[in-house]
């Protein structure tokens, strides 16, 4: 059920030190959440916020930097759920290049009502598709 | 020994559900410890980078988000260190807006030898100074 | 009629060579401009936004980089506006550290209502204080 | 001699309004100059800043936003170098969506030694692929 795309490190990640700036790892996270849900969960933020009034925010973070990542490093980012409730995702990511892992990432998201702005139950169609093996009673 | 500074929610923080876009709370913590660096501890990131040679890089992060925050909105973060080791400070973050917490952050940095990337003893200047009283043996 | 605000030029700022990677001017900039409007206009960008509607996005943007700019360097930023129309201001703007000029820009911004997605007048509060000497006919 | 690449508007690049915040356009246009050194002038970013110490910053950009781009979109960025003098590079950008343009740019970069900060001489094998047809005498 692993969810897995790639990037590179571009000039604009990068600091002083020539390693990512690790505010912009989240921006790549947040950029490969958008490709799981586009290609694998089937329903893509254009849609989803404008169309559905719903979006996605994280909640909770736990998050290792084990190894820096420099300019032009090319990066696996792998997004597997692990568990999903009536409103929520918990997942885990890795960021690796070279096979190597550089950040891992315990994360949790929430279906959220854009509008009311709270948390709504999923979607149906996204529940299913986010992780069928993986729901939660 | 807590540190203390505010900023405001920009334009260029939030995100098109109109609250703070969580990847940007991260730039704002970084400008926060730099703060804390220059103004706390006594050593400012231009003189610990350029002159010093030595960087702060960040190896663990626990996040909460508890509220949104929107754009004009007064934060206020606070940074307080927990546990200082050889060369690691572990530090309690939280920013609130309107009396109420926003996020909080565990996190953890080490001092790093920009030169040779990799971990070294805090100076003691900055030692002393981060938390006299957490200084771990 | 100039309206002068300073800022510091931060971690998230610089790039691998150590000075500002230059997309951080147009977010400094842009701040630089919401403060303008909060404090010299008297119409912050959340109650433009989210009271009243309405939008200033950049049309048109001519910029020199006259000189790098390093962390730590404390920066002046002054907007003057120099024209003012019917739905659009021009302003030259110039960032300057320890009095040497950084970059200039001469800029366009519109008056746009953002649930119809198209310019239109200043609303007559806004445009007085914009520049009362340089409202064209 | 043009230079085309694609991008996708992610979450991160719009604002409260739901269109890009143009700083971020300055973001995606520094990756596409990237790509372009990459993929048609044959030496890459990390080379050229980690190994030939030499960097390629913006000293003059004029920029004309001519439409909104949204959420979700399909940008094809594309690159012209017009001119190529000694140690500078003038090209013509455009990005477009749905074959319509949104931005247009003229930019200006030069070939700037690391360690000295101060402009040099294109190398030759640089200077031979960036525009072979458009370099002055």
């Amino acid at each position: 059920m692993a969810f897995e795309t790639t990037t590179q490190v571009r000039f604009a990640h990068v600091d002083a030190a020539g390693i990512v700036f690790y505010p912009r790892y989240f921006e790549l996270l947040n950029a490969a959440v958008e490709d799981w849900f586009a290609q694998g969960v089937g329903c893509n933020f254009r849609v989803m916020h404008l169309d559905r009034g719903i979006g996605v925010p994280t909640v909770h973070l736990e998050v290792e930097f084990l190894a820096p990542s420099m300019l032009g490093d090319d990066l696996v980012i792998r997004i597997e759920p692990v568990a999903v409730g009536r409103s929520s995702c918990t997942y885990h990511a890795t960021f690796s290049g070279n096979g190597e892992d550089r950040i891992r990432i315990v994360g949790k998201l929430v279906c959220m009502d854009l509008a009311e702005r709270k948390s709504v139950p999923w979607p149906d169609d996204i529940r299913e598709r986010i992780a069928p093996d993986k729901v939660c009673a």
